[in-house]
């Protein structure tokens, strides 16, 4: 069955997709039987390109690689417009937020997706901007217009977190979640424990791409604050904002207080933490010190990881990719052939 | 919704499903739509009711516990039959097969299983006979039938493993599974690299529980052999027996060898593994030395966990329990609770 999918944001995150598109279509046909259709494709820098019966993604990909303007997308379709004015003039089951992460406002990407939720079509994101800010709101709103609303690309890429505890961990109570959410400080961590300085661990994370020119966002904890924020309202039913956390990063941490932890069988780690104690929830990132022979001691370099803890089934720990093009690329398949299997079983319920 | 259920088997893993579904009644219904009503229980030891209507679980529970016959179940109720002539007499819409696990023959579990798929029932079930010996035939049955065979609870219990790989790696070309698939064996190996000999370590094992007085099922790899067949089975469509899979246990494994692979930097993990290579699947039994910073090198004690290798996401390694009467017991329930998430879905669409 056919799912028409619009894309706003054609960056590494939209692009990864579309090459998975490219490279399983007979794969993902056959075995789940989801023909993705990209019907459109809006983003801030290179235009906007729609066709209602469908867009090649080859060649969508190619422009982007050429560094051409999608309007170059030879044929009979239609060219131009922002991002909601292509929302309002595309015919899309489900359109993936792809545009760029503000935490603070949440803006644009938080306007899309109540405009794409209204209009009744499903969506999915790996933006933290939305999830950490108005998770709640557009939750509700998916519900009431009777479509999705998918964002395990928002903690930890691919690897399963959010739709593990939905779905893998029901019938569980949650009663707290920590993980190391953040590859970047994670690979600095390794790296000082190796005996690099901070200084010089942080050369290294930029000199590989894990950390930006302004390692602001990471080393402060702000990026991994987002995402306990998200823990805290998708698993525990909150509704914090990423001002109600306290958070503390990695600057203050020496290689000194790394040696000590040593000494005493610890690793610091950059936590970030939901815990829920009778009816209060509390959430914060710091560094921590783990001992040992916690799963989450041996996470090293920039993968991630999560503990949850569950009255019924105990300790069950994840750890996988937290970021990349491919990994977060794959993140929105996932919730995406969800969507579909629902389609599917409701289809076949009324066929 | 209420969803009948058969009970085939009610020793700990059984009960374990009775006490969740006793203590969390109103939580599965209020969040799950779940409302789970026990129409028929049936034990070789301690015999078998059914009643259409439903029975009650406390009452169930506390026969069990004072160790008095299931037909003392006051009240107008039928009593006696086999389990076979119960599944032919009761209403329920899911069987939960849960008598002994015998891995040579797969009996009488795998009669069970296709008594009930074939009269139109879901099946759920921990029991490693029938899904070693039999998974493709008996998952064809319920695909034929328009039912599910759920056996999350084969392997590792209710962590997240053979959903995970299903629904959370969905996409994805799985091209190689390891994991440490036998708390027992993983305890004593601990036990061993904290100075205990082979015999102690089986001592202090059998003290706490974990291994049997007849300890082979463990040590010699048995039981790792039948989920490592369901791993090839399952995620990789091969069709092998545990007879066709080379199998190595512990008991060659001597403390000179732990201290030797310690001073390589490595440990010793009794790991289950299957691979894909081109259209070959290859899969094998064995002590094998595991780098420390591999995830799996920290899992220490009765832990269980897997490794993943996916084309588009990487690694991802699963850890959590892998026995215990509320964590067995728990897997049966997200079984159901999946089940049941499409009954409901396919009855809205029919609404």
């Amino acid at each position: 069955m056919q799912h028409r999918i619009a894309l706003l944001g054609f960056g590494t995150v939209g692009q990864g997709l579309c090459e998975i598109f490219r490279d399983k279509r007979d794969e993902l046909a056959t075995q789940y039987g989801f023909e993705p259709i990209v019907v459109a494709v809006s983003d801030l820098r290179m235009g906007t390109v729609v066709s209602d019966s469908g867009l090649d993604v080859n060649r969508l990909l190619d422009l982007a690689a050429a560094g051409t303007s999608l309007e170059e997308y030879p044929g009979d379709v239609r060219r131009g417009g922002d991002a909601l004015s292509t929302l309002a003039n595309c015919n899309a089951d489900s359109m993936c937020e792809l545009t760029f992460t503000d935490v603070k406002t949440g803006e644009p990407a938080t306007s899309h997706v109540r405009a794409a939720l209204q209009a009744g079509m499903n969506v999915v994101t790996s933006n933290k901007g939305p999830a950490a800010l108005f998770y709640r709101e557009l939750e509700q709103l998916a519900r009431e217009k009777g479509v999705r609303f998918g964002i395990e690309g928002t903690v930890m890429s691919g690897t399963p977190v959010l739709n593990l505890a939905r779905l893998n961990l029901a019938g569980n109570r949650i009663t707290a979640a920590r993980g190391i959410l953040n590859g970047t400080t994670n690979y600095m961590l390794s790296e000082m424990e190796a005996g690099k300085s901070y200084d010089e661990a942080l050369a290294t994370a930029q000199k590989l791409g894990y950390a930006e020119a302004d390692p602001t966002a990471d080393v402060d904890g702000l990026d991994a604050l987002a995402k306990v924020t998200i823990l805290a309202n998708v698993l525990m039913g909150e509704n914090l904002r990423p001002s109600d956390i306290p958070c503390e990063g990695i600057r203050g941490i020496t290689p000194e207080d790394i040696e000590a932890a040593r000494a005493d069988g610890k690793r610091y780690k950059l936590l970030g933490e939901v815990r829920r104690e009778g009816s209060k929830v509390t959430a914060r990132v710091a560094p921590m010190q783990v001992e040992l022979n916690h799963p989450l001691a041996g996470v090293m370099g920039a993968t991630n990881a999560v503990t949850f803890s569950c009255d019924l089934l105990g300790d069950v720990t994840v750890n996988g990719p937290g970021a990349g093009r491919t990994e977060t690329g794959y993140s929105l398949l996932v919730d995406l052939l969800e969507i579909h299997r629902e389609m599917l079983s409701r289809g076949e319920a009324l066929a």
